[in-house]
């Protein structure tokens, strides 16, 4: 799964000056020189940023060379009305660990974050998490009922809920037991499966207050319940609450649809609480006067403690930051300049700060933050540093708005004990080794 | 091409009160009563916003009933590794004119904006525009040569561009020719063919700045030359102020690589000026003391004037904004509540305010903009009103953070004459017909 090669660092190559001329490429007939030149490199351009010697790929290629993407026609503006990433990123994929799950079907794959640049998930590479399987539900059949404790019970189609003014914004779903292999020790050696099971996409859609007005919500009531069409019936219980706050009905993601993983044609979002509350295919919203204790928030969803207790409701997605690059699957490949990249987020808010530290928490620096930075939302950040072979120890520490630090792992396990699976937004830590490999450890 | 068909209003009908339950699902059993109930329709919950009567799709489907898709397991987590939009929207795609160009390799296709809500654009549904089809460069051979008048002429990998400190920024990508067809009346009829050579999305790359001080820029320079790979060999002089101020050399678009129809594995953007400077698959870059008048810049993207003479380097991409529903693709489907979407964007920098008129720019109101509002980047309007069947003349107006107010077309010729393809930034007119179907037409 990891790239172990390490090749000897890049270069800008210095052009030898009689190569130098101006206006358009230069001829094939100067191929010979430039090749040769290329093959044996060139010395470090003074004031250079980036040192070493070997040049990839085919020195045929080298400017001024004409290559033959140069010479020849591509396809046309009709060859591709969908179009789908090129042939050489095809490794950029979401991917799922077979042992970790008994079917498929209730099961979860992950987002290749170690690939990605910036905040926004796209929507191909958004991990999924079903209980029962993807529902394909034709967008002419769908209803959404509304019942309970309620003025007006109510069925809307998904002509209706278009209708309605909307709202758009950005969120970051994760799921509640993303890192959750972690809690045991370092398991899992890539972050696409140590911390992928989260997404961020521009969703548009009706708050779901408005819809709730509509039908009429009674004096008494205080909880709603939100039930998937799924095949496993997802149902969670949200308390009234936060379905007025920013909750919301959404149609669309990233500009277009939802995709049939996420919930098509109609999903709910709870903007900063774990993934499992956002029901997909939102066939029902049940209003009423107390919690359900259904499945997902009594056997599932909850942390048993170390005195044999369960919290339980632990809604809210705290601060988490995590460096996608370099990782496990993102191998040192030069000496050198690097930069360091990763994705902070809280469900409280807004980050406010990311530092990071190369040597496992003795010295840290803060990390440049990549606007635009929006409340419950990823924020990317990166951090330029020099590698010379040596050994690191690479952690980010994110804050939140509300003066919230993420913790080391030592720190939850003394509040929640081992017994856990959900909620582990502790300190990442990554081996640098010095043949550049990258491993996930553990530090405490 | 457009869906001309009207259907009666729907409603969120309102439930009978002995269908009314706690719980998880009704029984199968019900199912007789509900269906005859649905056919039969509802009447409009008191307060209720929505109007009309019938129901679309299977009432077998109604809640409480359980349609197949909540039977049946779907598919698991290990079937789409990169995911596809879902059947129902597959008419939701890139189209081309197959009469606007001579070729498809030198052509244009056009986003779909007609279909999408939010200012991101999906990476698989950005219009594309070549002039020598699309090239396929593989990562390992990629190079830009940097030469001309610097200290150091310097030639960099892929991965030496990857190494340097990235920033990353929303910006709006608008073909010069976008609306270029309207110069002479109301030409193509669907909002995707007059306005869709235009796409948002979220870059990451190193700036431009960074590289030509790489190579060290000498005084005398004024302009740079960008160079593409493909086969046009397509080339822009672009000024040397602009070059060091906001351009950036990228290679990521929505956080993954970039497409190769969007010049993969790196293009140059040039923020808020026309698309055309934006060369894909840039392969050099040349400084240089004047511009080089090459054929993009004289013989094409130059405006003929009464006079005979004609404007060159128009560059900056004024404020613009077009209703994207309802259009000639999207018809009313219903009377009583409508949503009015569009775009605006200014490549000065924010859009300020956008306002919409019903009756053909005698009244206005304002709309509400979704955020983020960001500098040179797409911003999402949306505005409420009602409709009963009367005629319509829908315009929306947006003005810019310079004070820049978006004109009428009488008030563009007036300056430019008929003679005019490029840089079409007049206020669109819709006519939204009792019928419900929506043409194209202008009002001067």
């Amino acid at each position: 799964m990891t790239d172990k090669t390490r090749t000897r660092g890049r270069l800008p190559m210095q052009i030898p000056a009689d190569a130098q001329r101006q206006g358009g490429p230069v001829s094939a007939a100067r191929r010979r020189f430039l090749a040769g030149s290329a093959a044996a490199g060139g010395a470090l351009a003074a004031g250079g940023l980036l040192g070493g010697k070997a040049l990839a790929g085919n020195p045929e290629n080298l400017p001024p060379n004409i290559p033959d993407w140069s010479r020849y026609l591509g396809a046309g503006v009709d060859a591709h009305p969908y179009g789908m990433p090129v042939e050489f990123e095809s490794h950029v994929v979401r991917r799922n660990v077979e042992w970790l799950t008994a079917t498929s079907e209730s099961s979860v794959n992950f987002t290749p974050i170690h690939e990605m640049d910036g905040f926004v998930t796209p929507n191909g590479l958004c991990f999924e998490r079903h209980h029962g399987g993807m529902a394909i539900v034709p967008p002419e059949d769908y209803r959404l009922m509304i019942n309970g404790l309620v003025d007006r019970p109510l069925i809307f189609t998904y002509q209706d809920i278009m209708r309605f003014p909307p709202e758009s914004r950005f969120h970051f779903l994760e799921c509640a037991a993303n890192s959750g292999m972690e809690w045991r020790g370092a398991q899992l050696n890539g972050v696409q499966y140590t911390h992928g099971m989260i997404h961020c996409v521009y969703y548009t859609g009706v708050p779901l207050k408005t819809l709730l007005q509509e039908a009429g919500v009674k004096t008494s009531a205080k909880w709603i319940l939100a039930e998937g069409g799924d095949s496993a019936g997802m149902t969670r219980s949200i308390p009234l609450e936060k379905a007025l706050d920013d909750c919301m009905v959404v149609y669309s993601m990233n500009g277009e649809r939802l995709r049939a993983e996420q919930g098509y044609p109609v999903r709910l979002i709870v903007p900063g609480w774990e993934g499992n509350m956002w029901v997909k295919w939102l066939r029902r919203i049940e209003v009423g006067d107390k919690a359900w204790y259904h499945r997902e928030e009594t056997s599932k969803y909850t942390d048993l403690l170390p005195n044999g207790k369960a919290r339980k409701f632990t809604w809210v997605m705290d601060a988490k930051s995590v460096i996608t690059s370099p990782s496990p699957e993102k191998p040192m490949r030069a000496e050198g300049p690097q930069v360091l990249k990763g994705l902070a987020w809280s469900g409280h808010g807004r980050i406010s700060r990311v530092d990071v530290s190369l040597d496992g928490g003795i010295n840290w620096q803060a990390a440049q933050l990549h606007g635009p930075v929006l409340p419950k939302a990823l924020t990317f950040f990166t951090l330029p540093f020099e590698w010379h072979g040596q050994e690191l120890l690479l952690q980010s520490r994110a804050m939140d708005e509300t003066g919230y630090v993420q913790p080391r792992m030592a720190a939850l396990q003394e509040v929640r004990g081992v017994n856990s699976i959900y909620h582990n937004n502790s300190i990442q830590t990554w081996l640098v080794n010095a043949n550049g490999v990258v491993d996930n450890v553990r530090l405490g």
